[in-house]
């Protein structure tokens, strides 16, 4: 069992009515106004807006809007909100939305202290501290509202790329499972392949600690029955629920205790499909990735996929499990291939170039460019 | 899916050599003075001491030692040791041992700021502030290490009691699993048998959220299978790590997400036992209690108890399930029934009787004094 170390300060708030609490915890804080972060205006239809600002009001908590951030978030928006951020004085973010918000709000809470936010991203400066993050979550997915990774594209220079701080952890996350209700099914599933790949990334690089690994499964087949329960029911506020917390854990540092430190090649090949087409989710994107990534590493090194096979899907077999994850997304109304999601295949080298970039592809095996070309090709 | 609010602010070390970084923590928190709490003198012979005082000493913080802690510790060492905390002007509190130095030591550090520290357990006083506590932990079993919880024993009271507060969190706290495998194996069951009834005290109040349900089987069954491979070889410590990160996840919130609070009868019950006899170990009371507790349960609500037989003993059958846990519990040379802990029958009245003193003793079913007796009786 690997050493590490374990800190997760953000305070969770979970279910019906608890959006109502979010001024409160930014009053006692004694911060007094913020940026307001949201996407496209779903949150004004769904009655978050209206509860958010509520308690806002109820607390003497002041704000500024900014509007409009989309999935694949840009460091376009990001540095005008981090302009009006400046211009408004204001003390603290509050993002409202899903996981490209919340990426949006922790950029912005990081680069209000920086000469460019980019530069973080490129590793030229570094995050020594952010503004007080707050988070509303609207859809469950990326698992950024319990931890202080953010995620934002460069769309001139291709780049989908990361950062990660210990003061980018949300101070405090609302997350009110009911109000995914009036989520299309599509995003549903593409917030639970984006949590699936999560476990997965860390899930196979080590076989200890056992407690950890039967904890990912536990996630990994909680995450499969409640969305084949959501596509029958929406608004099945059981499987909402535990599909939300499951989210939330896939990725808040539980899931990877003691393992080594994830793969993260097919978040990689990912973030280079969403670099070059915008429009592909990044959910999506990954549950075509991943099951190509099994079947790949799956002739390099079959053992590894024996425990997945059985413990996930109660099959002795890796390729009968395999062919099952794969059923299962295809089932979900997700793509299956490349193609599917309109990549045309003589961008298959460019989006390897993109890769490349990158000092290290994969933990588990290092990827070459024409490894991640088989890849490719294998996932087209 | 109930609604909860989660927030667990303590920073984890864990690993080989990690003690090493106990004086960092403290440093860097601007602390310069620390009352090191100990129990017996063990971790002078495992070479804990040692590593913690060269760290401490590295890191320029001076400290003043309170040794003789306890199992079933006292509000009188308590007393003393808050009395040597002011007059030592020490800053924080560093407790290296195991749930008693550790409960000890939150106990100090809440009743520097009171009139009288056993007021807080009345809930006399109301605990508002503390000492900064750090801990270096020895033995896997309460959880204390990362959760604001302490329990405390008042002999002339005959009662055992329990604090939680938010500002009893530990600030940070290290846990090198290695320094365990010098256990009498005796003590390691007792931390088996701890952990496993913090689980259970939540695992049975509710049916969901599923993936809390299946959390906790997962740390259930790795708590069994790790014991019985430390009673084979100590030292091993992979199952050390899987036992000592097991131990800790059951009573750190998140074993406990989404339940509805717990029963705790059993611990209850437990604390009762050794108020009356306090060199009843915690760990041994509660491996006899529980499996009578289910035993009892299961004639008022049999269908309970199907989840745990299948998924934790793999039984379809909950009486064989109980079977194999009673089995299980012998097979690690703990005590099976009252007796074997040398309680008298003639006390069994004088246990409820103390029992009773509490407002409420159980969730799941509210038990009278009658039920308490008959189910000392079934356990006797």
């Amino acid at each position: 069992m690997n050493s590490f170390s374990f800190h997760n300060p953000t305070r969770i708030h979970f279910g019906a009515g608890q959006i109502s609490v979010i001024g409160k915890e930014i009053a006692d804080a004694g911060l007094s106004r913020v940026l307001l972060i949201a996407g496209s205006g779903s949150i004004k239809t769904n009655g978050v807006y209206k509860q958010v600002t509520e308690s806002l009001q109820k607390h003497g908590i002041t704000w500024v809007e900014g509007w409009g951030v989309q999935a694949n978030p840009t460091v376009t928006r990001v540095r005008e909100l981090i302009a009006v951020a400046k211009q408004e004085n204001v003390q603290a973010v509050l993002a409202v939305g899903g996981g490209s918000v919340i990426d949006t709000g922790k950029s912005v809470a990081a680069g209000f202290f920086l000469n460019d936010v980019w530069n973080a991203f490129c590793r030229k400066e570094e995050i020594l501290q952010a503004l007080p993050i707050y988070t509303v979550l609207t859809i469950s997915a990326t698992g950024s509202e319990m931890n202080g990774n953010a995620v934002i594209t460069n769309p001139e220079e291709q780049k989908k790329w990361a950062i990660a701080s210990p003061v980018l952890y949300p101070t405090a996350t609302v997350i009110d499972p009911g109000v995914q209700c009036s989520l299309p099914f599509q995003q549903t599933v593409n917030g639970a392949l984006d949590a699936t790949a999560h476990i997965l990334e860390y899930y196979f690089v080590d076989t200890n600690p056992l407690v950890t690994l039967r904890i990912d499964e536990s996630i990994l087949r909680t995450i499969i029955e409640m969305t084949d329960l959501l596509k029958a029911n929406p608004c099945d506020l059981v499987a909402r629920g535990n599909l939300a917390w499951s989210a939330t854990l896939a990725l808040n540092g539980i899931s990877s205790i003691g393992l080594k430190g994830g793969d993260w090649a097919c978040h990689q090949i990912e973030h280079a499909l969403s670099a070059l087409y915008p429009k592909i989710s990044h959910g999506e994107g990954l549950g075509v990735i991943f099951p190509a990534w099994i079947e790949f590493m799956s002739e390099r090194e079959p053992a590894k996929f024996h425990r997945w096979s059985r413990e996930v899907w109660q099959e002795d077999n890796p390729s009968r499990a395999l062919r099952r994850f794969r059923d299962k997304i295809e089932a979900w109304g997700s793509a299956g291939r490349l193609r599917d999601l309109g990549i045309r295949k003589a961008d298959l080298s460019k989006i390897v170039d993109i890769i490349m970039v990158m000092p290290i592809v994969g933990s588990i095996s290092r990827f070459t460019a024409s490894d991640i070309e088989s890849l490719l090709m294998l996932a087209y």
